[in-house]
């Protein structure tokens, strides 16, 4: 049972990937691809290998067992272990070896991360094509400029489309750099590789090919990607927050240089007509930016790995994602019901 | 189907108090005492009001419809008043007589605040009980103060619990102090009572007086009663993020001056106990620091009614309040399994 | 030499307090208070307490030696100190008993809040004293009324100008209680007052007495008093900001509701009179919001002191001080330039 | 005349490049290049242009008179340019032809920001090559981890400084990639470029071949470019962060694995050695942690031109930049001081 609300910010399809199945299934697909790959290098026995891919598979977490788990731990990956351990049978001492939670939390992350920044792609191909589509329908009518809360010059339609646009654009190609830097997480115990043994190096480079994500060296306590993903977010939504912002403001009634279709009713005026789809896009890009600074706090990441700045990120980094999942498609909505005044 | 996470970081007793039964429940309440008031005063007839009256007591919502409604309008109550007067049958016309949606909206979430500020004290008592306990039973210990992170002079437990129990002490008084200062809203569309007649003050006093709030001039497009319950809930997140955190400095192994029962277990490492508790508050506090900042970006209210500011707080207040709340019972928790080092 | 911004949102008068002068005077006044005080009960002779209150009538600081001080140990106290002795000649060993840095640090910040709190009420006085006069004036012209950005009903300006005056006449209030609570700061270097002996209540009760300050507990690692404050001044700049983003949105060229004396030339277009004055409210006013959650992270203050936290205390505060300062004189200039549409 | 705390975290060497004397010239100089490349390509005449340049090579600001502009006009550019006009004789009305203020503005602060990012750079070179040395002299030295605040296992304090340097190499490459991505801002009025003709992209072109920028279309209305330069800033201080949080951890006199030379000393307690530089590197990061969340806010930035976000940048960037500053110094210091235990 969702809050109201999320009928108005909510995105049920970026929230679905923070929720356990698409979370545990994460988890578990970095778990086979450790197993896997240290079968294939020798590191276990390739068919132990094979009964926890096979485990995998087949898996069916005892969820509130999870819950109890990262209550106790912090973290859900103990608990998780322990299960598949014993799903694998004679294979599970062979499970999570030389790995540390850390390893699998935050790998099984950035698999959830590309899968978010794919679809946030295609959305925001979708607000670039109705904007070229009003482009392409009215930006030759002229509207006046305004700066500074002033009537400056006229221009076009086309003109001020263009300033939505361009940062649209790069923010585009700024999200499809971000899924292929991706970076894998593992570094196991302390952060130095050393439980994996001599084919660590090996090992990171196979997992991180199987996984589609870029090798790194452990950033464990380095939580820079976490940062570029976010501020790409910031990004997106504050566009879309000067775009909703300019509606609002072409939209009053004095001015009526854009027509909104669908506005909202008021529960005591009659005749208005809301531009709640501009002044949401409005309050997600707040609501983003004041995140992007809280997350940031993160950066101070004591020790080998602190439990306090990284349970942060997990406060703050899902909501970030959902908030400009449905910032995008407001927008798109946004856009397909706005006309420039002739 | 709630995040993992929520098993480390919610609180579902607050959290239930932001999702639809309660918000709708409150709203009502809400439509329910302008009716009854209005019935009083004359504003309405008698008789109508107690249709309405009724039909709040049997209503059965719509909810997809209210949802659909908020998705649309911006806010709950346009939908949620067509199909109160639907239920409210020959009454219908005079329900919501004068009011804004705003009117309902915030009254209806200072009425659920009251509730939260209620179980928030209960907790926060609890959490003065196992210092208190604590100081009774460990106080004369004596404790390496630290300053500067370098060890200062000795002092006892019972000083150190001091300087935890003041500051909460202080905001136990606070947030009394806050439950009463709750104000209720009413200002009709443009927010200065004219569109509830000559009796408006006398309205608004008898509401308020039913919904045992404080009597208020509207402020519709003044913030400050919001701010001040997110600054109560901020400084008792921000007090108990220090205990975490001087928790989880006097248990480090090499400091041993604390042990915490029940620490979190590692996934490489078995000899570990991590101060998952502790973290997690410091955690907790710098989430509701950054959220502080960024629901004040809402103070900037334009106009009579600002959609964007208000939507930004519905965003940000309400995970706020259940961070404070899962604070205070992991903070209650954290301290009973504490004891000083003899 | 300043830079050129400071000509916008800079207020020398505000900023002057945090300024070596200032602080220094403020260190010294809490150093003599103490030595009096301590005079006064016996816990130095009465004639040391004397001469460390000439040296510090007389005291001329070396500036260069304190600012190297403070680079070296992190606060300037010690350096300050130092110089103090050597100024009080034989009294010297009797400077500074039992008191710590932050005992001087946080009460010679009391003392310039004092000052601070008392220039913002005045200005808020005038900003109050100006909306008056334009109610007095211009009160009974309609105007329209702006909800979600869209028009809604006539109301009058009175309406409109009540809506500014209420929240600032409850901060005029908020001002004067806060300067009234501004607690001493005194507990010795662990901050149980230990270090002033059998007589340090009494001390206590007795320096807040001759200082004007609130006695209380120590609060060395509970910033509360000093989030407090942060509060409210983003309390005023958040209603400022409130009142300059309605007064660019009247002034635009379609709504002219509003004429604005004063505007700002363009380099470019000779025709605009940008809405200047009210821009830099809703700068300011973002800023502090901003501001107040960078400032809420102090919280988490490690210990019985925290460097890192109280550091960041004197980066924000500061600031945050001066850009209400600020707003306060610039709303004043720019309501005494507005003028209601007929 | 400077606040004391200064001494403790600025930097006056990026200070200057925010104050007058350097903004201004940095203007002077886009006023300069504009008339260059509009001489070159024939919109003004080629001897103007010579006359405008020689105009600004000799240029003496009325100071005063430019902070008097700024105040009334929100930005210096109308002031200046009229100063300028006045100054390059006949020439002067082929000053700032087709220019808007934020043109001027928005480059001259690449002009800086381009300054700003190699003063950086070779101040994080230095803390590269003092965690190099530390690596040479005591990488092999043992140390023990630590996850979540508890003692892992041990490893070697290479492991450790290889944690500090890999996030500083990759924030030293993203430093020299914004420095190479600092766009020029070339729009006029209304930010379509019509202002400047015909030949208005090779004006563009050429006028960022001489300034050594990148071309780039008008982005007045979305400030990626300010928020990607703001992002690097916050993730260098963040990592300076992490690495102060962890020498204050490790020099904990209870851990004792590193000495720090040079700490504080504390007014109240002679035996203290305070790791003063640590903490002032955690505040920093916190500070610009925050300010990243606030500077976020201009995002939102509405129509063609925002005052008010517009300020809100100049407000908090140049303080992210000076905090920067000052932590690399501070970090070199801090690491050069610093000893792993034997």
């Amino acid at each position: 049972m969702a809050p109201l609300l999320d009928a108005l910010t909510g995105d049920p399809e970026i929230a679905a990937l923070f929720l356990p199945d698409a979370e545990i299934a994460a988890l578990l697909r970095v778990e086979a691809a450790l197993a896997r790959a240290q079968g294939a290098l020798g590191a276990i026995e390739p068919a132990d290998a094979a009964r926890i891919e096979a485990a995998v598979a087949d898996f069916e977490p005892d969820e509130p067992a999870l819950r109890q788990g990262l209550a106790r731990d912090g973290v859900v990956v103990p608990e998780l272990v322990r299960q598949l351990r014993e799903a694998a049978g004679e294979a599970g001492p062979h499970v999570h070896v030389g790995a540390t939670s850390q390893d699998i939390i935050d790998t099984g992350l950035m698999l959830r991360l590309r899968t978010v920044l794919a679809v946030l792609a295609t959305r925001l191909d979708a607000v670039l094509a109705e904007i070229a589509r009003l482009d392409a329908e009215e930006g030759g009518r002229t509207l006046m400029a305004q700066t500074r809360m002033q009537a400056a010059l006229p221009f076009t339609a086309a003109d001020k489309l263009a300033t939505w646009a361009r940062p649209l654009q790069a923010h585009r190609e700024r999200l499809r750099d971000l899924a292929h830097a991706l970076p894998i997480q593992l570094g196991g115990p302390v952060g130095n590789g050393a439980s994996f043994g001599a084919s660590y190096e090996r090992l990171r480079a196979d997992i991180a090919r199987h996984l589609d994500l870029r090798d790194a060296a452990p950033w464990h306590s380095d939580r820079t990607p976490i940062l570029d993903v976010a501020q790409g977010l910031a990004l997106v939504t504050g566009t879309l927050g000067k775009i909703g912002q300019d509606l609002a403001l072409l939209a009053q009634n004095e001015v009526g240089a854009v027509k909104l279709s669908g506005g909202g009713g008021s529960s005591a005026m009659a005749h208005k007509q809301n531009p709640v789809g501009a002044e949401v896009l409005v309050a997600l890009a707040r609501f983003n930016a004041g995140l992007l600074g809280t997350l940031s706090q993160s950066m101070v990441h004591e020790n080998e790995r602190s439990g306090a700045a990284w349970t942060l990120e997990w406060l703050v980094l899902p909501q970030m994602a959902e908030a400009t999942g449905r910032a995008l498609t407001g927008a798109a909505d946004l856009l397909r019901g706005a006309r420039f005044a002739d």
